[in-house]
């Protein structure tokens, strides 16, 4: 998985961050793309990244803050001048399916796809075969919602050294070993498929959370996963201006991460008065948990 | 008057133009700015120019496609979290005000200033002792309108030296000179204040057009115009495509141009297919019409 930080600031756009937007790339896994959040000039953002907008197939919405979803609209119908005719998935909190629709149809807007429409509360929004996204409701001036998005388990190889160890070559017999079948050889020989494939690979598992105070729930639901995207609008010393408007301080952000032993940490949606102190931002951080990165517009992450 | 061109392409930003954006400082006449079209990122521009905006007072919006109005919701709460008090007037076509209002409710966004709709119809929307803007409406897929921005006419200039070549001294005298009264001098000569003010100065006119084809009606209401500044969305070889989208060519907004011998022509809302062959653009339109620019993103022009 690839993630691409399209805007890392928060509330007004300023010359270094945009308002928040996250977009991950499946690579070998999917095709297709993911956007989190959609704040104002998204689409601009794009147009510096490797993001393909008839890519992206789903859409997930935190919260409906302007900061959030000013760029819906835009990047709806700029997806649509590009010649997308393959369905969009959006999954918002109520009233993202009527600021949606009330914007395209004033401005006289006709998409060339389908959009539908999935209003989220806590549980599992979205599962296919390869992966699973649950969300739970954070605490906010507003109904705002985190995602945890895990990957299916992969099943393990087929150990292919050891069974031409044993004269076993590739043919249909692989497919049964494959399955786990006990398989009778002519030499005579018993196997039992399960003996010839590696452990399973476990699927990972991303967090990415909206606009929130911090809660205790999200240190079970954050529990162990890969990657925790989490928003640190604010340094420790102004913890009462972040409970006010309902925002975490980098220090909440890396406690939770350190106490869900989380493998990474990448904090985002910080204030624009920040600009220019990233790295005391860095140190508040690491001295709670040393595996974390504040994001910049148009970082790039692997895992 | 000093016109920044925000947003100078059509439909969908681009890396070289952003969607249509225009504004009007006006410098020693008035400490407000004016803003006319609102695409997506205007705000975004806005931290590249010398604009501010709280000093945005009045927003005319020429037509409710999204490229000229999905960067409103952003910028009035831009405006506010700078902490702007002054109240705002939006002027634009019917819906302008439901598509702000539901952007706004549905996202939770409160401002900290008062805002004004007025709905437009052909004629005068506004004028005060400096200025009057009016209206005609123009033809589009979509109600569409051209705005001309007409100044007052400044009175003329108290000829200073020529009063005191007749011994007359600055003092309470000059203001009934100004006011054209006839008086008598203490050396019995008897003057007219007319003959010692200079000739009023004419007000400049300038139109700002929306989305349009091309209509004979404009050419009645752009007449000698200081500053013409319109949509060429195309060139002539694409003439049908302008045709069926409503909109006009370079070709057919030049010839507006030198029907109604104004002054100056700049064509903005160029598509993004143009990028890199400007000086094309810039040919076909000075081949009719001289006085002729193809606006740039940030292009600063002053009258």
């Amino acid at each position: 998985m690839e993630f691409h930080f399209l805007g890392t600031g928060s509330g007004v756009p300023s010359t270094s961050r945009n308002v928040s937007s996250l977009v991950i790339r499946f690579l070998q896994e999917k095709s297709t793309q993911w956007l989190f959040d959609c704040g104002e000039a998204t689409q601009h953002q794009i147009l510096h990244s490797p993001v393909t907008l008839s890519k992206i197939n789903r859409i997930f919405i935190t919260h409906l803050h302007g900061d959030h979803i000013f760029g819906l609209p835009g990047l709806l119908c700029s997806r649509s001048a590009q010649g997308a005719t393959s369905p969009l998935f959006i999954y918002g909190p109520a009233g993202i399916e009527q600021y949606i629709q009330s914007s395209l149809s004033l401005s006289r807007s006709y998409l060339s796809y389908e959009l539908e429409f999935k209003i989220i509360e806590e549980g599992i929004i979205f599962q296919d075969n390869s992966i699973k996204v649950e969300t739970i409701e954070l605490e906010h001036v507003m109904p705002s919602f985190a995602f945890k998005i895990t990957e299916a388990d992969k099943p393990g190889a087929l150990l292919v050294d050891q069974l031409e160890e044993l004269g076993i070559m590739p043919g249909p017999i692989y497919k049964r070993i494959k399955n786990g079948e006990t398989i009778q050889l002519d030499n005579g020989l018993s196997i039992n498929g399960n003996d010839f494939i590696s452990a399973k690979k476990k699927g990972r598992v991303v967090i990415i959370a909206g606009d929130t105070k911090p809660i205790t729930k999200m240190r079970k639901f954050s529990e162990g996963a890969d990657l925790l995207i989490h928003e640190g609008t604010f340094r420790h010393d102004k913890k009462g201006h972040a409970e006010q408007f309902g925002h975490s301080t980098i220090t909440d952000v890396a406690t939770l991460a350190k106490e869900s032993e989380v493998k990474q940490l990448i904090i985002t949606h910080v204030s624009s008065r920040y600009a220019g102190e990233e790295k005391l931002l860095q140190q508040d951080a690491e001295e709670i948990f040393p595996n974390s990165l504040i994001a910049y517009d148009l970082m790039v992450h692997k895992i």
